[in-house]
């Protein structure tokens, strides 16, 4: 481990956080409630131990894969660490625990919350809330990446270890050139998303806020009720819309913008992704009509919204989806896991993976049944290595078994099965609510500490694709240390 | 596909089930019930059909994998199929679906009922209902290759497709030898146990159908309550044991009886087992005192008696633990995943693939750290082959697939989640009760005849292990036919 060289980058990282405060700070002092000074603070504080952490002489600048996943685990822990003193320092959020888990739920765009009542909180906090879901949806140091001018080669292994999906896309041979790029693209996106929402007659403020949280797919609003609270037709198919565009794959977007067109279509996560959302609106649209809505369309529109916001992980809602049928309720369980695009701001397993792995269960039936033919897993015209396989698999088990794992210490609180299911499946996948106590009426407040703290853990190994983070728990990870 | 041969040995295997009935028959003609002509009927029915299938004529005799996954499908499906006929013709069972559910249930070893009271049932039909139990436990054609003198070695094909694990145990070189070697064990720790409950007090009637379900840790009871019925401690004390010993891989008793007991204790799956069920047992003997049970020793007897029937997937109850606490029921959930040895009577995943998933975890967190050391994955001294590890990851991910797959189709009679969850759970890992309406005091009566069936398929997904189920599916296997 070349320590030096991860505290010199961490440090960076904590300076960049701190000019990512100022936006939320601006709004705090237009509004001068009482979050300013807490913004102040905070954001000295990290430039003063950024600064000391940056001024570390490294000796050695080699820089291996390993590197590059310690300077994720520990920059995320780092900057959720740091990211809740706003919270906290303001005493919006009394319990260091509890704003430690709403920050870890923004940036790892989550949108879990353990406020009991959201409106009430300063505007400038909830500025913040919503950024870290924009900041953590295209990830945090890929916008580090972006802002810095020097970007090595080396940094690849950041991307490496910070990219959602099994095979993160090198849009261009430097990576600091992907890097901003992809962020361009994410500006651009978003704008357009304002743009929509202020022409159908949002505030600016409240547009702002919901289009951070839909670009992240983190789903934090800024109202009790989430997008239900506007009961506003047109803004729902504006955010379901970009729920959908945000769940897919930005390389596509880059080729889009080179005049590929063919190959969008072509590309056979993008038919899977679209073949899943469109399923399970018709699925759920026949199964609201009748006992839950009256009118087809009523059905749609509220099925189609909780589609989106489900399988992209953003876990916005405009009703109570705790009350439908078990069926309905069963097809977002499983969307949870489903999850959007590889290289998109979605979490959850991936549409990739799961076209991978049913690829791969199709080569093993023929196998069987002709043990002498020789056949592949293609993807995309081309043949699938045998290790990307392989990691594909191993990442399904890991992530079955965190789950496992997670399951077993919430259950320690006493609350039902349902709900602890659907919070650890919430959380792990990034999506927000669950049912039952974590429904999108409720939220995570009455779980205790230990619990908000493997959320924490649930989230970031979520987010961050579990290896970044199932290091940091290798014994053989701390001790060979070389400075 | 050679069809022919695959006809000719489902004949064989149709009489030989005509025979399995025997002690059945001989039972309800004592106890002189209204089932003694349901199972002449029936038997007559099976030997016609068999003798029929068995003389059409075979030209050609070649044997390859396909033909023995083709005949262990098929197989279970038929003599289930026929395996129903005494519940439904007798009357017991007035729905031909519930009385094949109870037969694929009784078959699989999963144990679950659709009856609602089954004490009123004639012996004759109760009988037979635990000795599916014991018949699949072992396996419905290793049976058939045990008895049969001319087993030749094409048919270890056969043996390959249904026994349970990753790695099927020659023990001998010949297949024949194998089978032979294996239920000449199971009947002697059947016998064993039979004689140990005549000493604890318990009638030859109750102590036969109690060991059948026991050693094919099926968990099919004559009594309503299960084995709670008796509230007897030595009852459970021994039940609970041997629950425990069925759940060991035959191959460790096998060494054992050639004097080689190093090998057993050396052994990890063994050793991943006895501390599974050991840390269970603690976990929950701690969650449940206080809450549920006054005392350490009470709350250890119903914790032992649940662990050991849980994680072999036998499935008898001695207490409702429907009623326990939220993390003493996860912990059961987890454990009805985790399931026996490989090369056990037991179900579920079995303890080796877990043990492989984790050491390959191991294996890629270590390659992240040192990417240039090369690390193998290795099990009892030997590393294991990539495809065997690739085939165990496969696995679970079908298994998980499946599970979603019934699970939806499942939700669609409107039970609630836990209810829907742990009956999935429970069929497809070959367990028998779940929590909610399928907990110990409920029964799989109320679902409609769909789930009925989706739960029939499920345990022969599960006692079959994947594929031998999943090649039926396979347009290619139906397709390239040679006779």
């Amino acid at each position: 481990m070349n320590f030096t060289m991860i505290i010199k980058n961490l440090g960076i990282l904590l300076m960049v956080e701190a000019a990512c405060m100022l936006p939320s700070l601006l709004v705090a002092i237009i509004n001068n409630q009482y979050d300013i000074m807490a913004f102040i603070v905070t954001m000295m504080i990290l430039i003063v131990v950024g600064l000391l952490m940056y001024c570390i002489p490294a000796r050695n600048k080699n820089f291996y894969t390993r590197d590059g996943f310690a300077i994720v685990s520990l920059g995320w822990i780092l900057v959720s660490l740091f990211g809740a003193l706003p919270f906290y320092l303001s005493g919006a959020i009394p319990s260091y625990v509890d704003a430690l888990f709403e920050t870890v739920s923004g940036f790892t765009t989550t949108g879990s919350t353990i406020l009991r009542e959201i409106e009430s909180l300063p505007r400038g906090l909830l500025f913040w809330r919503s950024f870290t879901n924009w900041i953590g949806g295209m990830g945090v140091l890929v916008m580090m990446l972006a802002v810095l001018p020097a970007a090595g080669a080396n940094t690849f292994h950041i991307l490496k270890a910070e990219s959602p999906g099994p095979d993160p896309g090198k849009l261009v041979p430097r990576i600091g050139q992907s890097a901003k790029i992809l962020y361009r693209m994410y500006i651009s996106l978003s704008l357009v998303q304002v743009v929509m929402l202020l022409i159908a007659g949002m505030p600016l403020y409240d547009a702002l806020i919901n289009t951070f949280s839909t670009a992240g797919t983190g789903g934090f609003s800024n109202m009790n009720t989430s997008i239900g609270a506007y009961n506003n037709v047109y803004y729902e198919i504006i955010i379901g819309l970009f729920m959908f565009l945000f769940g897919i794959n930005f390389t596509l977007y880059f080729q889009a913008l080179k005049g590929d067109i063919k190959n969008i279509i072509r590309d056979e996560e993008f038919r899977f992704y679209i073949f899943t959302v469109v399923g399970a609106i018709v699925l759920i649209t026949c199964n609201l009509l009748g006992p839950v809505f009256g009118t087809i369309w009523e059905s749609l529109r509220y099925s189609f919204f909780q589609v989106c916001s489900i399988i992209t992980t953003t876990g916005f809602s405009t009703t109570n989806f705790d009350v439908w049928p078990a069926f309905s309720k069963t097809i977002l369980i499983v969307l949870m896991f489903i999850g959007a695009s590889a290289g998109s701001t979605g979490g959850g397993i991936k549409c990739l993976r799961f076209l991978l792995l049913f690829k791969t269960i199709k080569r093993e039936v023929r196998r069987i049944i002709h043990p002498k033919a020789v056949y592949t897993v293609k993807y995309g015209g081309k043949t699938v290595n045998g290790d990307v396989l392989f990691g594909v698999m191993n990442y399904f088990f890991v992530i079955i078994i965190v789950f496992a794992v997670s399951l077993l210490l919430v259950s320690l609180d006493g609350f039902d099965l349902v709900s602890n299911f659907t919070a650890v499946a919430a959380t792990i996948n990034n999506i927000g609510p669950g049912l039952g106590i974590v429904g999108p009426m409720g939220n995570f407040a009455d779980y205790s500490d230990l619990s908000k703290i493997v959320f924490s853990f649930a989230m970031l190994f979520g987010r961050l694709e579990i290896y970044p983070m199932l290091i940091l728990f290798a014994p053989t990870f701390w001790k060979r240390v070389n400075i």
